[in-house]
């Protein structure tokens, strides 16, 4: 540390990086969550109204990056490459064009790095908003309504998002600056192959720990599965429509197929108690039948059906470990429920993904256990989740600590998703005090 | 009958209009027949190449107006009226813009008519040839293999289309005219909605029978099903992925409705003994499930999914009392196999028609049965078919009786659709005798 370009401050609170916070400390911080805290829901509103469906997150990513620039955080902003990624085993399959799929990280350097870095992630792509005539209002006006903001993405994760800009706020306006390296990252991608975070990571932004403010009712993921997403095609050679009662039907067919992966789901969450972390889960492998096409007009008995799935693996499990058995169990399925030869093909279509554990006793998790003690004036609990997260790219790839902790939420995926602002505040306190005991802070000069 | 315009000819083998024909008469059209028969194959060719799928007829329907023109029939050509054909409670509904929806009709007019008026009918328009890669080869190509032609719409009904105008030729080819007003009907819209024929009998086209070579077996169709088309729209509430187990999903629940209008399916096939011409079918009424789409991403529950469906209806049950039966079923349905509660709404999208008897007896099927005779040297059969036919259009609203009476097909609506050209031939000689016996003839003068 160079004492002359760290302009006459001290760590805070008399304390070094690592040092746990004073409690005035904290105290500054936190009341500088909440000053902000206005604009923190009117920047996740923004980041709401535009909507970053998978491709289209260009004009999310750029508020992003103005945000970022505006904080004084050098950019970089880059295109993902399928072919690079393609490379690495973790690299979920593409089936959209990249040329508009983008990354933006703005890193904070100290003028002097004393501190541990820290890697603050959220992911700027929602999944599609599903008939909005479903929803009580658009999905797309980010509404305040009784503490909670709706709408697609408002949980998941664009208060995450803001909650790590916003956490870094409110340690420089409680007058400190940080003394590890932080690279605030915005990523695509993360709903369907984890493919942004695994480019991150592929470009060299590692760190010391990482956040991820994901919507986990304000609670620590623990655990979480790995996910492979494929499609299955389902053929066969249909029978003329006088004898369609018992003869060959794709659409049947694609039903009595997902019937027998239904058997291997069973028999997996059969096996839950030799999954440490997932014994207590009433149903931890979930297959998702998320999509449906086939036939091609009303009158013909349909040639082919596609389903597209999303099924869960226990950490441990390797996706090249559960593809074989998925892609086995459709190979022993010769004949659909009526006897008729059936061809069930399988492709994989984007998450090709390992679960993770996070290993309890880290220095990471210890500091986000005061941290959130302080800010939410409870004890920090952990769980095990069923859903993908960006968390395994850092774990299982560059064994980086990584604390997947975020918001109360409602309905993210479904309809009127929306976020509760109260948590969102707690959650933002306790990312900034994290980052502070993590990373180290020290009083700001004046006008810096 | 004005005896000088008709420059000297006679009535054929000394008949008059609808007399049987003589032996010679029938040698001499039969062997017309077989003189083309080459040139006959070459244009069934020739429409099958062009696909002419629902709102793509037009390049097919140039060719028709083509050969009808080059046959010195009187050329009428018109685009199908959506607003028009709705004010008549036989039309199909209408998903799909007309702008380029026609129909061609071509007319023979005798010097003097004397014979009865005839409707040689045929639709232009065929399904969709479905994945290609299940084909042995390119469906469009129209390849002739071992006496059969193949291509989607060979059968279905390109061949029947071509039976009619070279019918035509062939009692000019052997030297006659025909003593009555004939119509030849190439027309859209039989696949999806029998709005093409509807449309031709609303402009005026009336004739005291049809004939309608459709592929059947070298069969008369004695009685026939109603069609009704719709769409059933499934959605719900999803749950959040954690429960999706026990939860809603829109493409489960599609199912579970679809189970539910099966038990409607397996009520009206019981009820066969009830409906003369269907007593002994094994399974008259096919509720097909033709297409389906659901889901908007892999890793969210859906929130929606639509079936396509069509479901046939006995001759004397009215599409209004069929909809009312299909729509009261899924109303019944008020929640998934789950509990959980869903809607299932109906909407009308194509067929809505009644089936047809052809009642035995008829003049027309009389000649019929001899011209058959004479082409085939067997007796003619008469069956029941499921499917729809354009017959009822002109059965339900004009009283005409109506010759629904084709080749022998394969794979019609299914992978290598193909027509057996022996049959064709024999076919079209039994509609050429048909068409000579029904408008009568008269040697042509030399020259004519």
């Amino acid at each position: 540390m160079d004492s002359d370009e760290r302009s006459g401050a001290g760590p805070a609170g008399g304390g070094t990086a690592g040092a746990t916070l004073s409690e005035e400390t904290r105290s500054r911080i936190l009341r500088a969550v909440d000053a902000r805290f206005d604009d923190e829901v009117r920047f996740i509103q923004e980041l709401v109204r535009h909507p970053s469906r998978r491709t289209a997150e260009r004009s999310a990513q750029d508020l992003m990056e103005r945000a970022m620039a505006e904080r004084g955080l050098e950019i970089d902003r880059w295109a993902l490459d399928p072919v690079e990624l393609f490379a690495h085993p973790g690299a979920g399959f593409v089936e959209v064009p990249y040329d508009d799929v983008e990354n933006v990280v703005g890193t904070y350097r100290p003028v002097t790095e004393s501190g541990r870095s820290l890697i603050l992630n959220g992911h700027i792509d929602v999944v599609p908003e599903g008939p909005e005539d479903q929803w009580s209002r658009s999905p797309w006006d980010a509404e305040v309504r009784d503490g909670w903001l709706y709408g697609r993405g408002s949980g998941d994760m664009k208060a995450g998002l803001a909650a790590n800009l916003f956490a870094l706020d409110a340690i420089r306006e409680a007058g400190f600056a940080p003394c590890g390296r932080i690279h605030v990252e915005s990523v695509a991608e993360e709903e369907c192959t984890g493919n942004g975070s695994l480019s991150a990571l592929m470009r060299g932004y590692t760190a010391e720990a990482v956040v991820i403010p994901e919507p986990e009712e304000d609670m620590l993921v623990r655990a979480n599965v790995g996910v492979i997403w494929f499609r299955v095609r389902v053929t066969g050679r249909p029978t003329h429509v006088r004898e369609m009662a018992t003869g060959f039907n794709a659409i049947d067919a694609a039903y009595f197929v997902v019937g027998e992966l239904r058997a291997l789901e069973d028999r997996w969450n059969a096996e839950k108690a030799q999954h440490r972390h997932f014994e207590d889960l009433d149903h931890p492998i979930n297959l998702n039948v998320g999509m449906i096409r086939g036939g091609d007009w009303g009158s013909s008995v349909p040639a082919w059906c596609e389903v597209d799935l999303r099924c869960a693996l226990y950490p441990g499990t390797s996706a090249d470990a559960g593809w074989a058995a998925i892609t086995e169990a459709l190979a022993a399925i010769t004949a659909d429920a009526n006897g008729n030869p059936i061809t069930a093909a399988a492709t994989r279509t984007g998450f090709y993904a390992e679960g993770y554990v996070l290993e309890e006793g880290s220095d990471a998790e210890a500091v986000l256990e005061r941290a959130h003690r302080a800010a939410f004036g409870a004890e920090l609990e952990s769980f095990t989740t069923p859903g993908y997260l960006d968390g395994r790219v850092f774990v299982q790839y560059a064994d980086i600590p990584t604390l997947v902790y975020g918001p109360i939420s409602r309905a993210i995926h479904g309809n009127d998703e929306c976020v509760d602002l109260e948590s969102v505040r707690r959650i933002t306190g306790s990312i900034a005090l994290f980052i502070a005991e993590w990373c180290g802070i020290e009083e700001r000069a004046e006008g810096a």
